[in-house]
């Protein structure tokens, strides 16, 4: 059913993961000589760098995630299909998936992205959830806003004081962005809606093990994301490692801090298909892979984005980063399509630097390109402008758009839904 | 902590649930000499006539969902509390919420709402689920989708046939508006999204046990809609009661219709706080409540909205309408008020007939006023504007109307996500 070729020269070719390496690899190969098998987990395409707004409140899950299937509809020859991949049979050339299906290829591109990575210490996933997922932003979204109401119904001050303790855990890009975020919600968006509590005053933490934030921007850049994150109102410390982490505290730095909700943004790694693979991976997990994206040891196999580890021209991995994934995958859909009409191989992957944007809050930001190191006003401007420009179709544009000068504008957030998974469904109101 | 009276003349008002009678009685205590706690089981007051767009796509849960803190925001006399109420004890003027925490009243008003009736056939609710909450929307919605999903990956005929059935059972406005949306989900949206089905060809089936559908509606606007309906594909089976639903089947009419996914829209029973209080409660559960809302036995107890069964002017008990609810809300706060600051008790509540809505697709509705039957273009704009001017807040009407427009002009919807509440999480895509 799946990838019959028509003719003998007809390739099919499976693509695992449909994050920006997978989708541009399906459209690369649209209308090739190929028949494509895209795969994910999820039917939709996650725009991951807007994730931390889901968990804070601000936009809805539907306005970051688009289709699947609407991406690459207008190419016959890509077929998507929902699934887990647990198998990948070298051999025998063909993948299994979680529900016993199975799908025969001629190449396997493998692209399924990265996980928190607890480092050694699984236990605390329970209780500093990270956010990769839209489960994850809807679970941190529901403690958080649930933190707040259980302190508002609280009499005990530790309780309440501990319940209005907010720690995250990282200082990297995803870690400040979130932190502000949160910052932004309890001193604004929730500062008149309590009786008993009053919002602003949680404490909202950063955690960071290295002495600096923002560990890959100019150290100028860095430091005013310190003084922008302190001028919120959040706690920034560093140099502190986390030592244990609990249901109702984190340890770091020798010193216990109460809190009713711990987020990780300190550490990825791959998803298991390296090893599904049994390909030679790094300490993360990735594959390694050669500069042209292929696998040793494995024909016409290719891994590519947050799985892979890929050596940049310089001879360091490239980071983790989304437009690393997206320009390799725009790369490997090409080079493939020309591969199997042609037989040609391709030159090198090689990565253009479109630099580095993070957001603080409401004109705060720090932009770091080659030619220029913004900050303030202008990088904020111009981080809202790419965001935009860069999520998948004019309805979430439109629909972000709408939220954001709402925001800006108000104060408000739209999405301040708390959901209780674990109950799901119910007898309506109480 | 709650509802403290400042002066001897303050009251505390205990209001349960914040839907439409709810939030109005609220809203109406909004600083008047009252302490009020407004309660609900949700952090969200739901517009739940739209709910049936969340089921089918074509909203985000966060449109038709505003945080009940937010409504009530401009009153410092109204506190929030999230919980559910177990216990009502009338002797010692106190409920007990579900974690045990207790809240004492001088008054108390009950506006619970109401949820799905199976009557008697409580196992089929696993099968058929019905649409009262944002979880059993976004439930449907991934059941939906899924259907679409497994039936493009299946090799089986029957399979398929099965697997593209979709039955709504119930003819009233809930069930014409639901069927009529999975219609042009099917027909339109999904119909150039997959490889190996056309969702177009999918089986979308509505059940009457009367002999005709919308039995509130004139004869006329009924027979239009049944119409309407078939031109968009529905199969309507009317004199057809359910006997049976399980995970592969619904069987009625002597029939065995093979299904994925049932939806039941056929019967309301109200919320379990009549027998909670141990109030008269007609077959529904209802609380038997005055034509000034109080429940006879009890002392300063109200009930309102879908919880309770009042009696019109006519001696026939109100219809279970969010206008009732809203009306009656408004009734309450007003009377409420003018009764604590001065004594005064209440002429009865009179309803108002403001009319009935309902839309079957695009440019297809029908609208009974009292002043005059409206179908078809005319009905339809009607529907939207009066539906974008009842949401709560300018942020959500924007973001609708946005999403109408786009959906209008492409047949597309932006929130096609499945989630899948069972796995929560999990490690990234495939």
């Amino acid at each position: 059913m799946v990838g019959n070729a028509q003719s003998e020269s007809r390739k099919c070719v499976v693509v695992i993961g449909a994050g920006f390496a997978g989708i541009e690899v399906a459209r690369g190969l649209g209308g090739s000589r190929a028949d494509v098998t895209l795969i994910d987990r999820q039917n939709y395409h996650l725009f991951q760098p807007l994730l931390y707004q889901v968990a804070t409140a601000a936009l809805s899950p539907a306005n970051i995630a688009e289709p699947v299937r609407r991406l690459v509809r207008h190419y016959p020859n890509v077929s998507v299909m929902l699934g887990e991949v647990t198998k990948i049979s070298a051999m025998e050339k063909r993948i299994t998936l979680a529900d016993g299906m199975s799908v025969p290829y001629d190449i396997l591109v493998i692209a399924g992205g990265a996980t928190h990575a607890y480092f050694g210490h699984d236990a605390w996933a329970k209780f500093a959830p990270g956010l990769k997922t839209i489960d994850d932003a809807r679970d941190i979204r529901s403690r958080l806003l649930l933190s707040f109401e259980r302190a508002d119904m609280s009499d005990d001050p530790a309780a309440k004081k501990r319940l209005m303790t907010f720690v995250v855990i990282g200082g990297g890009p995803s870690g400040v962005e979130l932190v502000g975020s949160i910052a932004e919600l309890a001193r604004h968006t929730l500062a008149k809606d309590f009786r008993h509590i009053d919002p602003a005053s949680a404490t909202v933490m950063l955690l960071e093990a290295a002495p600096n934030l923002l560990s890959t921007f100019p150290p100028g850049l860095a430091r005013y994301t310190e003084l922008k994150l302190k001028a919120l109102g959040v706690t920034v410390r560093k140099n502190c490692a986390v030592e244990n982490i609990t249901a109702d505290f984190v340890e770091a730095g020798g010193e216990k801090i109460p809190t009713a909700l711990a987020i990780w943004a300190a550490g990825v790694k791959a998803s298991p298909l390296g090893k599904i693979l049994g390909a030679a991976v790094d300490k993360s997990g990735r594959i390694k892979a050669n500069r042209d994206l292929s696998v040793s040891g494995y024909e016409n196999v290719y891994a590519l984005g947050d799985v892979a580890q890929v050596k940049g021209e310089d001879g360091k991995p490239l980071p983790g980063l989304a437009q690393v994934a997206k320009q390799q995958g725009q790369y490997l859909g090409r080079a493939l399509a020309r591969k199997i009409a042609t037989g040609a191989s391709a030159s090198d992957f090689k990565f253009r630097d479109r630099g580095n944007v993070a957001v603080i809050g409401r004109h705060a930001a720090v932009a770091d390109f080659s030619w220029a190191k913004l900050k303030g006003t202008p990088a904020w401007m111009l981080w809202a402008v790419v965001h935009i420009y860069l999520l998948a179709g004019l309805q979430h544009r439109l629909l972000v758009s709408v939220q954001w000068l709402w925001r800006y504008v108000s104060y408000d957030r739209g999405a301040r839904l708390i959901v209780r998974s674990t109950d799901g469904g119910g007898d309506g109101r109480c």
